[in-house]
């Protein structure tokens, strides 16, 4: 009983998380510009695209928006489930500002006369069941996901035929520098889920896990492993695809197309299961150098990612020897003091989640140590149900691997 | 004198070519949507984003576009240096339709009351020195860049530090499936190059090498080798960038932000080329397994990246044994008649452009030929200077390299 309310009040938070967004800004509620307050010192937000001064964030992290749109009635920037009235110049160009947002990354987009669209100024990310704009807003400890001189991994993108789907699929494999320098080392890997309304571009762009990954490597806080980053949406070639579109889609069709947008109990174990145990591991361990035993196998994942490696471990407990769950609710001691198959492998489990959630980690942990298991819990100060959540997540939990 | 007017000649048309997609819409020309003579059978495009019908495509290769704008008062379909009006309908949903497009990827946007905005129904790509929109128009012969159940390789994300930019670079570097199961055997190397307002990711991504090379090597009409995609902006790193920027750009920063967007002078040799042989040519040689002389090294560019291939080889007449020009001019006898070390050293030498082009690159490759170069000239029938061209350049190039 305790396990199936957990299960509901993780499934709440993650659909209040993403109602939050607003399903592309239906329905999200329009609130003035905000303009008292605000200190000047806004600068162009890291990501933007070359040139572009827009979007801005300050120093109290609230982020001002511009676009030039001379005809125009009514323009809003629409972030964290609002929407801020912007405001039009003799030149017509509209700009205007938002309340402070939290540290990190935030999906956000445009909306011009009622059409809602990517920023021009901003890089396109996949999330929120759509790509389109993203922001990051700087945080004290962003340097731990920066690209430095370190010896450098690669981030590859990988197609391999799935006979569960019946077509082709699209993956990242993150691969350490070890692995091109040391070409008869074989590797541990990691399978890394994303969440709800994203796909396998998540952990390998907004995530920056290549960058995670080396800084830590190069510090020798983390082992050299390999990182299988794929996508939750098992379903099957989709009929309603174009006539011309091949099987699988182009490089930048399948799930960059695509990205799994609900609950349809299939990303939560059922196909997905069946896609990672039946092609997806056994693709990586029979192309790459990997150790392919238990105790090198990892799981983990973000939300809905998170949830399914929770289903995924307990029906498979002597797979994987290292979980993860980051804002994906927790693993409970009815599930585990018995299940000796699941105690007898895990050498590590971590459940964390930001500090503007609550999900019982610390306390989840706490239990799960009194029956023997090596449980850590961990609380992202400041975050909520979002990117830098996870980014900080990730750069705990590979730490606990394959030590 | 007639090298000169050869180089102009081939600077004039790409930069129509890049004038004729506007500058991001500013001053292209409004006219009427196309209404008569329009055949029904319009079809989501390849390449549209999961769940979308729009952009569409008919069997005339005419574009359909459609976005819900309630409150706009006028929207375009900005696309082939014109913008088509749309229409309104009670529902506050807009449509419009352009004129036959070529065969092939092209660029565009949506104005919605004077606002250039990326349509929310594509994939968005890096061109005409940004990102946002492109559509795939279907083309006879798309089969040869499609995904195949055939052994693939892997198109792989890179950084690394530049001695002459003083930062970290991104590159693709894209291997053949034999690169991961033979780990001992060493492969040739073609340096790829883009065109300008755009970056390395317009040949991983639309250009869709890695799916020309995997399909031709799978049917034994190419030998396996290493492609690196580089990007042609040498600048230092930039003061103009945010305080809070890593040197370099995290991973979607750097030239991901970038792109060379103009004709400085250092796209075509100069720091460019100090970059390609003093950091790239030798971090892949360190890095990889690959066999690093002449014989095995090619280098190839489609328009400005055509143009510096030209110049690069010129300057190096002993470093790479293929080279390739797309839609970037071509050589002429003058140059190479009396260049020993290049008429030594080169082994093929391919000059291209599309049927609605006038290169010369026929007439050019039998003139070569009579002074002993083992030249070809290709035509891509019915397309202009756009990706269609170049991805059947590529196809008929790397078909010629280490054979």
């Amino acid at each position: 009983m305790k396990k199936i309310i957990l299960s509901i009040m993780a499934l709440a938070t993650v659909s209040a998380a993403y109602a939050q967004f607003g399903g592309r800004g239906q329905g999200n509620p329009t609130v003035p510009s905000v303009t008292e307050n605000v200190t000047e010192d806004f600068k162009p937000a890291l990501n933007n695209q070359s040139g572009h001064q827009y979007p801005m964030v300050n120093s109290q992290r609230m982020v001002r928006a511009q676009i030039s749109a001379p005809n125009a009635t009514s323009v809003g920037l629409d972030i964290d489930g609002k929407i801020y009235s912007m405001t039009k110049n003799e030149n017509g160009v509209w700009t205007g500002t938002s309340a402070p947002q939290d540290e990190g990354f935030h999906y956000y987009q445009l909306n011009i006369d009622g059409a809602s669209v990517p920023d021009p100024g901003s890089l396109y990310y996949y999330g929120a069941s759509r790509w389109g704009s993203g922001i990051e807003v700087p945080s004290g400890d962003q340097d731990f996901w920066q690209v430095k001189n370190v010896p450098q991994g690669s981030m590859n993108e990988v197609y391999y035929w799935s006979t569960v789907t019946q077509a082709m699929r699209h993956c990242y494999i993150y691969f350490p520098n070890e692995y091109y320098t040391n070409t008869t080392k074989k590797f541990p890997v990691l399978y890394l889920m994303h969440g709800m309304g994203e796909n396998e571009h998540g952990w390998a762009e907004q995530g920056h896990t290549a960058q995670i990954m080396d800084n830590l490597i190069a510090e020798k806080k983390a082992v050299p492993f390999i990182i299988v980053i794929d996508c939750l949406d098992a379903r099957a070639a989709q009929p309603a695809q174009p006539a011309a579109a091949p099987q699988g889609g182009q490089r930048q069709g399948g799930q960059r197309q695509g990205g799994f947008g609900g609950f349809g109990g299939f990303g939560m174990g059922g196909a997905f299961q069946d896609v990672l145990i039946k092609d997806i591991i056994p693709m990586v361990e029979k192309n790459y150098r990997v150790i392919a035993d238990t105790e090198h196998r990892a799981m983990a994942g973000l939300s809905m990612g998170g949830m399914t490696t929770h289903s995924v471990t307990l029906a498979n407990p002597t797979t994987f020897a290292y979980v993860g769950m980051f804002s994906g609710g927790t693993f409970n001691t009815g599930e585990l003091e018995n299940n000796a198959d699941f105690k007898k492998t895990n050498k590590a489990l971590f459940m964390s989640c930001g500090g503007k959630e609550n999900m019982g980690v610390m306390e989840a942990a706490e239990n799960l140590k009194k029956i023997g298991i090596n449980a850590t819990g961990y609380i992202s100060e400041g975050t909520a149900h979002e990117w830098h959540t996870w980014r900080r997540s990730l750069y705990q939990f590979v730490q606990l691997c394959f030590k």
